[in-house]
């Protein structure tokens, strides 16, 4: 068998494509949820219903476009794990602010060559919002190239906005302290939980995002989306668990923002 | 001169429709306003710019309807200051992020009676999300009654989002203890500030919001809309600043949420 070759510009051109058409699907099929809103019973019985039915859509357009792919997602066992090609996907990033009615979750879809992300897509169904990256060729919002400036030298930090997942998440990841130290330590630290923070740190909307104990689909796009649109990604911790799985947290953002993060609050993570 | 008779619940609709056709003329101003995501020199210039353009056009509309109301608002001089009617405006409440290009700001609109709120919108141009409430006539989101649920009983008081604003504006209001106290006794407590974790907790999304060091016309509308809904407000603390304004801090929320929150966290505010 031959070795697979790293996709083209071209191809990689197309790839991305392929998946903001994907998220516009999954856009359809959450937005169009079966009496969301009337026939809730519990939260997880609702959302695990919809994160199936949204999940198996995205895995039977995928399947048809491309047999040969794997494909990993929360939901679902995986297939063709032996692939170079792997889609990971997250249905519903956000599962609490979507089973509240929270408009802030989103939709992660994420294709690895060998083991490296090579495009990226984050889709906001109910703020009508999606980025999407390939490597080498840049991001995009909703159509339009964007590039994030980094904040410049004789700006002040606490400007920024700093987004972070829920305090819990950071207890999971044994970071507690620094969560608390960074309350402290800057102004305006919001609660923007899930995809929605990684969406405002690849727009440049918040100085940085720090996400934590977070699985593989959590994460997949965001590095890649990150990245191509010029700013950083630092990760902080990748921690095997007892059930084999790694947990990783992450601060993504422009670059001074992340390195004072680094320096000031994380210097021992 | 007679007393002022109290408008009745015909007039009282009749006023908040207005409200809201204020609001859908202050979304336009917004929406519309010039080149704003790509001129944007510093985000006060900017921020004046459309802040001012927005008020000047409420204040338009208002003295056009209703020529013997009283106005007061962020950026103007008070008019007509003694009669018993005042509208109070904040034409973009949530300047950081508006300045910033997250979509969470919005617009405040309330109308006094004789010092009381009488009719209350509280309206997010980037999310397309509208609350309006009138005294005695209920609260209504994009057209429809919405009504607030309380936690049940046998429901754990964690499984609720607790939204704040920013850790500095608990330390100006004195409550910087409690506020990291939150912290640690929730494991979901996220800074969805201004107006945008007002909207939530009016529609029942977030358990309560806790919001410190406002201004009037931060607060004039929230109130009525928790509490037309069915829900709880609670004053913490109303302190006279050294300038004559009085700066508020309320919790606003499910009842069992708020009750939970006097008790527990803001015991000695």
């Amino acid at each position: 068998m031959n070795e697979p070759v790293h996709p083209s510009h071209a191809e990689l051109d197309s790839l991305r494509k392929n998946a903001e058409e994907l998220a516009e699907i999954s856009r359809g099929v959450i937005r169009n949820a079966p009496s969301f809103s009337t026939s809730i019973k519990s939260d997880s019985s609702v959302v695990t219903e919809v994160d199936l039915a949204t999940e198996r859509r995205l895995r039977e357009e995928i399947s048809r476009r491309f047999p040969q792919h794997g494909i990993q997602g929360e939901e679902f066992p995986a297939i063709n794990a032996h692939s170079p090609y792997q889609w990971v996907l997250d249905p519903i990033d956000g599962t609490v602010s979507f089973t509240h009615h929270i408009p802030l979750y989103g939709t992660i879809i994420a294709l690895y060559f060998k083991g490296a992300p090579v495009v990226g897509v984050i889709d906001h169904p109910a703020l009508g919002i999606r980025t999407s990256a390939a490597r080498g060729l840049g991001t995009f919002c909703n159509g339009a190239r964007i590039t994030l400036a980094d904040v410049a030298p004789d700006q002040p930090i606490e400007r920024e906005v700093i987004a972070t997942t829920r305090r819990s998440n950071f207890s999971k990841a044994g970071l507690e302290r620094e969560f608390m130290a960074l309350q402290l330590a800057h102004p305006d630290v919001r609660g923007y939980t899930d995809c929605f923070g990684h969406t405002l740190a690849i727009r440049g909307q918040v100085g940085a995002m720090i996400d934590a104990h977070l699985q593989l689909w959590d994460i997949a796009a965001t590095t890649l989306l990150i990245e191509e649109a010029g700013g950083k990604s630092e990760l902080l911790k990748a921690e095997r668990q007892p059930d084999g799985a790694t947990r990783y947290t992450l601060i993504w953002g422009k670059p001074r923002v992340v390195d004072w993060l680094r320096a000031q609050i994380f210097k021992a993570a």
